[in-house]
C-alpha cells in the first residue's frame, strides 16, 4: 500500500456536480489509513504550480460541511484553463513534480472536463518518466457528457434537468397567446447534443415538447429548418424550438459563429455565442412573424438550486471510488460509469485508461435522432431520464440556497 | 347579497404565481353561498367575447387540484393583450355584456397586470353606464411590482427570488477563474428596477453580490459605467453587473433600443432586448477584457420551480379576499397588500380605487438606491426578502415538475 498524501484540484467549466465529487474524493480520503494529509490545490495545477494550496481535511471535517460543499455550484476550490506543454516536459512539470516531492504527494485526484483529462494522462506520462511514484486519477465532469469512456458524466444530469424544467416552463409560457410567435431557446454543446436533447424530456411524462430539437450530429440546413418552423406553425400558433450552440452549416462554420468575439480559449476553442439570434433573425425574415430567442447561458451549469439528486450522488460515488482505486494500484485512469441495469436504473464505477479517453469526443448515437434529423427519439429520453431523477434537499436561508465556501 | 355566476380571466404575461391567484378566486367562489357557476374564460377578454369558456367547478375540485395549479407557471387559462376601446363604448362592450347577462353573470374577475387593470376600470365604468348590476375585481399580477396602491404584487416575489438564485449561482460560477472578466446580467423591468434589485439579495445573508445594480430610476451614463466597471477591476478580477433592460440615456433612449424589433405591443410599449449586449460591447472596446453577458430573459416571469411559498400564498388569499370584497359590495377596485408588520413579516389584504390605480406606474423610492445611483441600499433588501421566503412543496415526475393543465 502506497503511504503518503494526496492532492486534489478541479478544473475547466463549473458545472453543479463538481463539488459533489470533490466531498467524493475527500470522503474516500478521509476514510484511507494511507491518506494522511489532503490537500486542496486553488484554481487546479496553477495552484498547485504556485503553492496556493489549503488543507481540506481541517476545512471539511463533518458530513454537514460535505454535504452543503456537494449542494454549492461552480468549482469550490477555483478552476483553471491552463494547458501543460504537448511535450510532456518543461519547467511546468519539474515545478509540479518538485512540489509533490516536497510534499510526499502520491496520490494526485484532478476533477475535469476533457481538457483535463488530458491534463490527468500527462502528469501520469511524466511520473512514469522519471520514475515518481504517483496514482493519479481523473474524475470527470462536464454538463456536455461527451467524454468517452463512461455512461455519462457527473453535471450532466444537474444541466439536463435544469434545461428540462426550464423549457417545460417555457412551452407554458409560451402557450398562453393565441398570436403567432415562434420561440427559440439556445442551449450549450459545442459538439455534441446531448444537453440539447433533454429540452425533450418533458415529452415522455407530459407529452409536451420542444416542436423540434437541432443538434450539432447533423448539419443544419436554413431551408429545412424555414420549412420545419412553416409546418409546425400551421399546427398551432406558438412554437418552440431548441437548437444546440454547435449548429453548424454545409460548409462547417458555425450558424453561430457570427457573433460574439473571435477569441479563442486556451485550448483553442473558439467562444461561440448566437445560433439562437441567427436564427431568431432568419425566422423574421423568412416568415415574418413575432420570434423571441432565449439563450440558457450559464445557469446551464451552475443552476444547482435545480440539481439532480442523482448526478450528485453519483459524482460523490465516484470521487470516493477514485479515490479506493488508486488506493488499490491504479493510476492513469479516469473514472467513469457503467449502467449495469435500465429498469431499476442502476450505475456501477469503473476506471479505464485516460490515454484511450483524452481528447476524444463522443457524440449522440444514431438512434437517438430521429429519421428527420430535427428531433430526439424516445429511447434517447429513455436514456436521460434517469440521470435528472431525484431532488436534493437543499438549505435554505433568507429565501436562497446555502452554499459552502472555502476560505482563501 | 348580488346571486349569480361568475367569470374569471387571466391577462397580461405570465407569472409563476398567477395560477395561484386563480386558485385563491376559486377557492373563495367555491366557498360562496351567492356564487354559483364559475365560469374561465380561455385568453381573457378574448374568450368572454367569442364564448370560449370553461366549468371551473367541474375541472378544479379538489384541494390537491388547485395546489397543482398553484404550482403551475404562466396562466392557465391563457391570456390577451386585448385592449378595450379608450371611448368606453363599441361593439366589445356590447358583445361583453350581452354574454354577461345571457349568463346571468354577477362576479367579474381578472387577473393581470397594469394593462389588465386598465380592462378592470373600462369595464365598471360600462356597468356603472348601462346599470348593469356586476362586481368587478382585478387581482394584480406582475412580476414587475411596478403597480400603485398594493406593498407589491404577487408574482414579483417569485421572480425575485428566481433573480437572486441565479445570480448568486453565476455569482460563484464567475469566481472560479483568476482572468479578468467581466459578466453583465440582463434582467426585466421596463419603468422600474424593482426585479434589477432582486440581483443585490444574497449580499444581506451572504455577503456576495453584484458589484454594481443599474436601475431605470436613474439616469445612465455610459462613461460613469466605464469608470465604475475599471474601479472594480482594481479591486478582483471577476466582477458582475446586474442591468435593467429599462436603463436609459440622458436624452430618454433606452440603451438596449438598436436592438431587437422595433415593433410595438398592442399596448404602444416597444419590445426591449439588447442593454446587457449594448453594454459588453462597451467594456469590449473600452477596457478590453473577456465580457459575457446573460439575459435571464422569460424565465424571469415562468421559473415556478424556485417560487416563493410567500408570493404563491399570498397571491391565493387575495384571489379569495377579492370574491369575498365583492360579496360584500365592493366593484371597481384592485387588489392590494398592505405590510402591517416588518418583525414578523406580515401583510392584510385590502382594495382600493382602481380608477386611482390603473395606468400609473410605482418606481422604486430614492431610500432604495444609494447615493451613486449605481446599487441598492440594504432597506431595499430588506423590503425584498421577506417577499422570496419559503420553499413551495412541488410535485414531481420523472424529475421534472409536475403543472396543472386546464383541458380545452
Amino acid at each position: 500500500m502506497l503511504h503518503g498524501n494526496a492532492v486534489i484540484g478541479q478544473s475547466g467549466g463549473p458545472t453543479a456536480a463538481i463539488n459533489a465529487s470533490l466531498a467524493g474524493v475527500i470522503r474516500g480520503a478521509l476514510a484511507a489509513e494511507c491518506i494522511d494529509k489532503i490537500w486542496g490545490a486553488f484554481n487546479g495545477v496553477e495552484g498547485m504550480l504556485s503553492g496556493r494550496m489549503c488543507d481540506l481535511r481541517a476545512i471539511l471535517s463533518c458530513e454537514d460541511e460535505l454535504e452543503l460543499l456537494s449542494h454549492t455550484p461552480a468549482a469550490a476550490l477555483g478552476s483553471c484553463r491552463r494547458k501543460l506543454s504537448a511535450s510532456g516536459e518543461g519547467e511546468d512539470y519539474e515545478r509540479l513534480f518538485k512540489m509533490f516531492a516536497e510534499n510526499n504527494i502520491r496520490y494526485f485526484f484532478y476533477i475535469g472536463g476533457n481538457d483535463s483529462m488530458d491534463t490527468v494522462a500527462k502528469v501520469t506520462s511524466y511520473a512514469e518518466k522519471i520514475g515518481y511514484k504517483l496514482r493519479v486519477m481523473g474524475v470527470p465532469k462536464t454538463i456536455d457528457n461527451d467524454v468517452c469512456g463512461t455512461d455519462h458524466t457527473p453535471g450532466y444530469g444537474s444541466a439536463a434537468k435544469y434545461i428540462a424544467a426550464s423549457v417545460q416552463e417555457i412551452l407554458r409560457d409560451c402557450a398562453v397567446y393565441t398570436v403567432k410567435a415562434v420561440t427559440i431557446v439556445e442551449i450549450m454543446g459545442r459538439d455534441a447534443g446531448w444537453l440539447t436533447a433533454a429540452a425533450g424530456l418533458p415529452r415522455l411524462r407530459y407529452g409536451i415538447a420542444p416542436d423540434y430539437i437541432y443538434l450539432p450530429e447533423r448539419t443544419f440546413d436554413l431551408d429545412s429548418f424555414t420549412t420545419d418552423v412553416m409546418a409546425a406553425l400551421e399546427r398551432r400558433p406558438n412554437i418552440v424550438i431548441a437548437a444546440s450552440e454547435g449548429l453548424r452549416l454545409a460548409d462547417g462554420t458555425y450558424v453561430g459563429e457570427c457573433a460574439q468575439s473571435g477569441a479563442c480559449d486556451a485550448f483553442g476553442h473558439r467562444y461561440l455565442a448566437g445560433t439562437a439570434k441567427v436564427l431568431e433573425q432568419a425566422v423574421k425574415e423568412k416568415i415574418g412573424c413575432k420570434t423571441r430567442s432565449v439563450e440558457l447561458n450559464i445557469l446551464q451549469r451552475c443552476a444547482s438550486h435545480i440539481a439532480s439528486e442523482t448526478d450528485l450522488r453519483e459524482a460523490s460515488m465516484i470521487g470516493r471510488a477514485a479515490v479506493e482505486f488508486a488506493i488499490s494500484g491504479e493510476t492513469g485512469k479516469m473514472m467513469g460509469f457503467e449502467r449495469v441495469s435500465d429498469e431499476p436504473y442502476r450505475v456501477a464505477a469503473r476506471c479505464g485508461d485516460i490515454k484511450k479517453i483524452a481528447n476524444l469526443i463522443r457524440k449522440m448515437p444514431d438512434e437517438f435522432i430521429n429519421a428527420d434529423g430535427n428531433n430526439v427519439t424516445d429511447e434517447c429520453l429513455r436514456y436521460i431520464e434517469p440521470l435528472v431523477m431525484g431532488e436534493p434537499k437543499l438549505a435554505y436561508e433568507g429565501g436562497l440556497p446555502k452554499h459552502f465556501i472555502i476560505p482563501r
